[in-house]
């Protein structure tokens, strides 16, 4: 079983956070997850780069944004997806990781600013990627590979129209018509 | 034998990769390289920060910033130190980690703004963390947890003030005097 993964950026500042953010949306569909849900003011850019990269590179990867968490977080609970919280003060990724594995559906949720407290009493797991501060895309991306165990680093996307074809030195992009 | 990696940031711009080059330089200390070596205009600010995590949260991570990639690439070339340069058109670090592991002393490469033709031909490995478009953070943090095998995820720092004891739920730190 492979489990489905949805990824949540919590409290996504306009402007400020566009680059970071659109960080977190390309790992997450580099790395195999189906959709990035974004809790902050819509921004088209953002969207339209996601779309863009699907277009070139193929997947079906999904993004859009909500303003509140919190009754979303309440929905896919009940759809029966994990809420895994990834935070430098949760318990290490490396005694989690087998069991949240086994999870069929799992929402990852990334903060931005500060995180509530209450997203910690929400979550079903508060996992550290290291305890030492640094960042949120790295966190994600070490998370989403270790979940997959590496499988994705290496997946070929439905629908692509570029394809880099791997190479020791210089790039290499064939292109369909 | 435990590897040591520097990483080298390649074209940072003032301002506008500031945030990012910091998660870069936080990402390095947390995953274990010793330091951080960043192309571009001299940023007291990222300095700092990263002066004060470490006497926070401990370790001797080291940053500077640096002119021109060219002589500091030849001069580490020298004493052995082999170039690792990330890229979505390399060749997959899923093939390519046994042997990058082996080394002694690694630089690991990674760009910002579009990366010279130079580069591909001085690295010794031109390699890739999916060849899909993400994030030089996300490739950088996989490719040094690969390379320590997760080891550093459960890291303590020497000399920490700050000491964060993981939790089910919330954050604890203890704080030393």
């Amino acid at each position: 079983m492979q489990s489905r993964i949805k990824v949540l950026r919590y409290g996504h500042r306009e402007l400020r956070d566009f680059r970071v953010t659109t960080h977190c949306a390309l790992v997450s569909r580099a790395l195999g997850a189906e959709e990035i849900i974004i809790q902050g003011k819509e921004d088209e850019k953002i969207i339209n780069n996601i779309k863009q990269i699907n277009q070139n590179f193929g997947s079906e990867f999904k993004i859009r944004f909500i303003k509140n968490w919190k009754p979303e977080i309440k929905k896919l609970k009940k759809e029966n997806w994990k809420l895994i919280h990834l935070t430098m003060y949760g318990e290490s990724i490396t005694e989690k990781i087998e069991e949240i594995k086994k999870e069929e559906k799992i929402i990852i949720l990334i903060g931005s600013q500060k995180v509530e407290r209450e997203v910690y009493e929400k979550a079903d797991f508060n996992v550290a990627v290291t305890n030492q501060p640094h960042s949120e895309i790295a966190s994600l991306a070490i998370t989403l590979n270790e979940i997959y165990e590496g499988k994705k680093l290496n997946e070929q996307f439905i629908g692509a129209k570029k394809i880099i074809i791997p190479q020791t030195k210089g790039k290499k992009i064939i292109e369909k018509k």
